[in-house]
């Protein structure tokens, strides 16, 4: 039996770490600029907290932890019971009290019921951690992977709404990765539905139009149709669908299409003010009435971001809802996050080659190892550069240099430190550039010239 | 229904978040400068991966998660059956294939038995992640917890017990805390075991002794006895165990006791080698040979550390064994390891009050929020201050400069800006530090200067 990680997860070796560690510290970097306070919740949470609330699908892909001790005989007429019901498709506690988190924003939403009266409103939390779907595996879907979430709770203020642009803005710019972040808003999406036959129209009209990118304008009408929606109402939403030009352009045209209607309105008001105090040129913040997310809880702006100059679906996404915490009988819990898609960001950038070289150095220098008192003499350099910042390695035993040599080249080490009998004698080192093949000496107490050789 | 999380798991809140970073990243820093190299592995295994490695006690602590889609009718037999097996108290693949890791270790073991062929050896690598047990929760102990380990493999040499030595003193020098560093080496507990009627004495030997801190030498004695070792034997365990004085003494009265046994000889090198490169004070690294270690897979130098000032048990621990990877066929490949108990080294840090003041400060800078127009030049300042790595926010609507006040107090936020009509007229803002009452103006295009009065 060969060992294996279970299918649909993933090792990270030290290069892959590195990469992501660039990604994760530079928006973690940002959520703090930001005012973003870090949250961290256990990998575990009880089966009630998570059951339900993603929908009956969902549900199904959330991973359940056996409980311990099943073999307990006090407790065998429950435990027969509770398998009786997972044969049938149901949770029972006797058999699962706890599982994996889905996503963050349901544990997220628990801390905040849970904390309600000790936190200082509006709540701005941001929280990078793993979460886990017992999703088919499939080229680019793991069943471990990051989230990466921000959210202010506790404030309608719109203000919000501009710091996230912002911060979406800031982060992308420093990963060096061109983005276009789409911006719509829901009310705008429910007064097209007000407009196609009544607010309960909402979600088969967004479900659909969420399709649009992947399948098309015909195949849309078509499932819209399907949803029984009309031919004059179909056609209200192609035209919908078909607002083009900058910014204001869009904006005017689809004031005439949903000329009148209350909730549009107040849907305008907040698309103008998001786009007026984030001041930023249309090709990179773009208005978008195409744009719908796929979750229910959005109730306010939403936003969307592609990466330019690949094929690669959104690598972000956010948007606000009204409330978060009424599931856990906390009400009047209103906020607005961003999410980024860490797994379509690393491979955006390996594709245009976007990490900076010294993100994938680990060593910088390797010293040979020459014997016992050259040893002896390496190891105080060594604590000394060390002690300077400089990450160092001394080969563990006095082999043949050409087998030294071969471990820095395979470790990708760029110098090698040398000190041999000859060194020693004259109390002097001889580093070497294996890159360049450069090679220069320095005496052993210069250890801010030989840091400078190394820079 | 009050939402809670598991029992024997933890939300962090900010606060807690930051300290705890502050102590992995002093540890990954020094883990990077002795160039070990950052390895991640996915928080389920496979469960033949995990089982039978930890001992029966350790199996029943596995937390096991469930298979989906047991209500699948096609394998209803199978999942019946698997239930029996449950019951019985034994794991069946048709319920459970994967579980949550258990330490780092195992992981580890499994992923280089995995890419035996393409690793460099010595393989260096450092591993900070949680991992689940199943225990009984009680203070300080808990179901979810960080372990943070580093390794090398595939090398016999020394040097790496000296380098490990020395990083567990440059992490804990960095993190102000005074530590005792116990070693031994397994070798002499075995010429000890020798000495007391045969090797096999050496697991009873081991568990005995490594009660010695918390039971005390009569109770030791009571086990041996009861673990069937004789007065004679006992007799001369006890003198083992009464060791004392400076290392090189300790060295000198062991010497005598376990004279002439070759194992001792070996672990006295072993011993002698490491004091003398490390060159480290003895009441810092101090021989100890009543130090034994519960695991049984070490086979050399072990390690123990105790924090100085405090009453906790040992922060930290390792030791060398022989054979990582023989449970999964790769055999050859030794290796030497140390682990930091984070959770532990978090309570000496709050018992003692190492944490600087820094580490704990979100937000640098709150402003105020005094209308529309207001707002615009107090976001193209924080927008500045932010491009200069100064944390702030800006409150979220134009409410009583008291309720900001507040937030601003609550939050622990050390300055507020202001920019007010009259201010805005100047083209000034200012600057107010909330715990001296410090007041001062800047110009608006000051930036420079205003970020140093923020200092």
């Amino acid at each position: 039996m060969k060992p294996s990680q279970p299918q649909g997860t993933r090792d990270f070796s030290a290069n892959v770490v590195r990469k992501r560690q660039y990604i994760f510290n530079i928006i973690r970097n940002v959520f703090e600029l930001y005012g973003f306070q870090p949250l961290e919740t256990p990998a575990m949470e009880n089966i009630e907290t998570l059951m339900g609330k993603y929908g009956e699908e969902g549900d199904k892909l959330i991973f359940k932890i056996l409980n311990n001790g099943l073999d307990n005989p006090a407790k065998a007429e429950k435990t027969k019971e509770g398998f009786e019901d997972v044969l049938k498709g149901k949770t029972s506690k006797s058999i699962t009290e706890r599982a994996l988190r889905y996503d963050l924003t349901i544990p997220f939403a628990r801390y905040v019921a849970m904390n309600h009266g000790q936190l200082v409103y509006p709540f701005k939390r941001y929280q990078i951690q793993p979460v886990w779907r017992a999703d088919r595996p499939q080229r680019g879907r793991y069943r471990e992977f990051y989230q990466c979430d921000c959210d202010v709770v506790g404030s309608r203020s719109l203000l919000n709404e501009v710091e996230l642009t912002h911060i979406y803005l800031s982060v992308f710019k420093q990963l060096k990765i061109d983005v276009e972040i789409k911006i719509n808003s829901r009310k705008i999406l429910a007064a097209l539905a007000e407009l196609c036959g009544g607010a309960d129209k909402l979600t088969d009209i967004t479900i659909a139009i969420d399709k649009l990118d992947k399948i098309g304008i015909e195949k849309v009408k078509e499932e819209l149709a399907q949803r029984e929606l009309g031919s004059n109402q179909i056609d209200i939403i192609e035209k919908y669908l078909s607002i083009g030009g900058g910014n204001e352009e869009k904006m005017e045209e689809a004031k005439v299409l949903l000329a009148s209607n209350e909730i549009a309105a107040a849907g305008f008001e907040e698309l103008k003010y998001v786009l007026d105090h984030t001041n930023i040129e249309d090709k990179i913040l773009s208005l978008d009435f195409t744009l719908a997310r796929g979750l229910n809880y959005y109730t306010g702006i939403i936003f969307e971001i592609k990466a330019k100059g690949v094929e690669m679906g959104s690598i972000g996404g956010g948007g606000r809802y009204d409330d978060l915490t009424g599931l856990f009988r906390v009400s009047d819990i209103p906020g607005v996050g961003i999410s980024f898609g860490v797994d379509r960001i690393y491979d955006v950038m390996e594709e245009l080659q976007l990490f900076p070289e010294e993100v994938q150095i680990g060593t910088e220098v390797l010293f040979f190892n020459l014997g016992e008192k050259e040893t002896k003499a390496a190891y105080r350099l060594m604590q000394q550069l060390r002690g300077n910042a400089v990450r160092c390695e001394l080969f563990h035993e006095a082999v043949k240099m050409d087998k030294q040599f071969k471990y820095a080249e395979k470790k990708n080490i760029r110098f090698i430190i040398i000190i041999g009998s000859k060194e020693l004698e004259e109390n002097i080192c001889t580093i070497k550039n294996i890159q360049t093949g450069e090679q220069q000496s320095a005496n052993l107490t210069e250890v801010e010239l030989i840091k400078d050789i190394l820079k």
